[in-house]
């Protein structure tokens, strides 16, 4: 399996465009169609809807993009049958030929973050789960992510190492000041130290950090404090990121960053842009339309715009 | 449902002791005899051995101690087959009368905090999961933790919040100063804030916290800085904490404070004091003799030695 970066970065030069769709399922926001049918109040019914809903989403921008971000909570509300719904959903897009980044936000110590590492990382047989990459917290502190590191590397898998975060509430501890800067920058140069200890061929490391779109500056002093590390930029669209607010993400090629957006893409279906123009029973028109616009967007007013197309 | 630390004051004292006990299955540890005759490379006939370690060690426990704390990284191990099995697992702890605290280290921002809260908390049917708390990453900051508040307020369920970690490298991040304070202190003010907002009868609030037990200094500090807050304790046994270092957790009644052990009780039948003694095929009086030991020592050497017994 070769290294998690370099498939990365040859992804999204295919492709492009650095757009990562968010498939975050909840149920009163799905399609009436795919409603349809199914009692809500049972959750293997509900599991179902999720995996239609995610493999139509799948179907749409598996030509357009280069990976996906499953949200592990919405299927955890689901119980077993909603896990059940997360791995058919991760297979079925790695089949797809999406490189999938599970947004599991997981970390814990010693063998247990080994544990953690063992479920998610990587899509040979050895992963139970087989995504290509996982979400991680930091603060339980260093040795919390060697174990991520050394099993990324042996799957030529990856993780995203959450750094700056695009909720309010991220400054509660995130810009706490410790000595002559925040804490979320002795994250980041953590982050930076294991990227650079793990580079692949394109020049970016095994290691990325998620660093929100809500804050352009910070994702520009990052992007500049991080150079070996590819940033997952959560908070465009519907939280209120707009392409020039992620411009500083990328690098000098239009690579180094991929741009999140959940809401804004799969359920495009209920935006009134979209609303009136596509009607409710050509969502899958929706999400592919939504998509277009934001790769648009991106190259317009982005590097990413250096891409081949 | 009542108040979460009303249940949990009232466990413990109906037990006279603060034990929690750990379920962290690993399939290499596992007693022998429930390993043989399945295919360690099924991961369906894995989850079945767990399932049946746990609730063997659950039969053991149930009479002597209030709870049990699943270790969801194991069972995520397991791919949904795994989480299947948690699932089973949590819901014979609470039909043999134990309060389960799943040790999930989950945290999102907004509606996917939400969705986490809605998962996992709560004994109802409106949980999927049904435990009675959940441990919470705090990094995303005090926003990040109020969907779970709400929620166990609701449920009647709690949360332990991440502040001070048992591992080595807890000191990363967590012992950073900022102002006159570390980093840990900051989240405990936090804390502290939200379980004095949510109190129940018995002093405590909804919302607790994790405190390592290989800071025994660190921990008596936070007990003052935290005086209406549930600690729970990991740390104790094989990590390296002995019932002195954990005595400054706990109230002057011997109350506010769990103390989880993991390994130190459900695999006491490889402990070299316990191998000889119970042989391989008597594993579940080994569990007992441990959690016995872990009752006495505390009981002795603690202010929980004041619980009624």
């Amino acid at each position: 399996m070769s290294h998690f970066a370099d498939r990365l970065s040859a992804a999204v030069g295919r492709c492009g465009n650095p757009v990562l769709v968010g498939l975050d399922p909840r149920w009163e926001q799905l399609p009436a169609l795919l409603r349809e049918g199914i009692d809500p109040g049972s959750l293997q019914q509900r599991s179902v809807a999720y995996t239609r809903f995610c493999c139509g989403v799948i179907d749409v921008v598996a030509p357009l993009v280069s990976g996906v971000k499953p949200q592990a909570a919405f299927f955890e509300e689901l119980g077993p049958a909603g896990m059940q719904a997360l791995w058919d959903v991760i297979a079925y897009a790695r089949k797809r030929g999406l490189l999938v980044v599970l947004d599991g936000k997981r970390n814990d110590i010693g063998t247990t973050a080994a544990a953690y590492a063992a479920a998610y990382l990587g899509a040979d047989e050895a992963s139970p789960w087989g995504a290509d990459a996982l979400t991680v917290s930091p603060y339980l502190g260093d040795d919390s992510l060697t174990p991520f590191v050394d099993v990324a590397k042996q799957r030529g898998a990856g993780i995203f190492v959450l750094v700056k975060t695009s909720n309010p509430g991220g400054k509660t501890f995130q810009d706490l000041m410790t000595g002559d800067r925040p804490l979320y920058e002795h994250v980041a140069a953590l982050v930076e130290s294991q990227s650079g200890q793990t580079l692949g061929a394109c020049g970016y490391g095994t290691v990325g950090a998620v660093v929100g779109a809500t804050y352009p500056e910070q994702l520009r002093k990052l992007r500049a404090l991080m150079p070996r590390t590819w940033l997952l930029v959560p908070g465009f669209g519907a939280q209120g990121g707009s392409a020039a607010d992620v411009a500083g993400a990328f690098d000098e090629r239009g690579m180094g960053a991929i741009v999140n957006n959940s809401r804004g893409i799969i359920f495009a279906h209920a935006r009134p842009e979209y609303r009136d123009r596509f009607g409710p029973s050509r969502w899958q028109q929706a999400v592919e339309a939504a998509t277009r616009e934001m790769v648009d967007q991106l190259r317009a007013d982005t590097p990413a715009g250096r891409l081949g197309a």
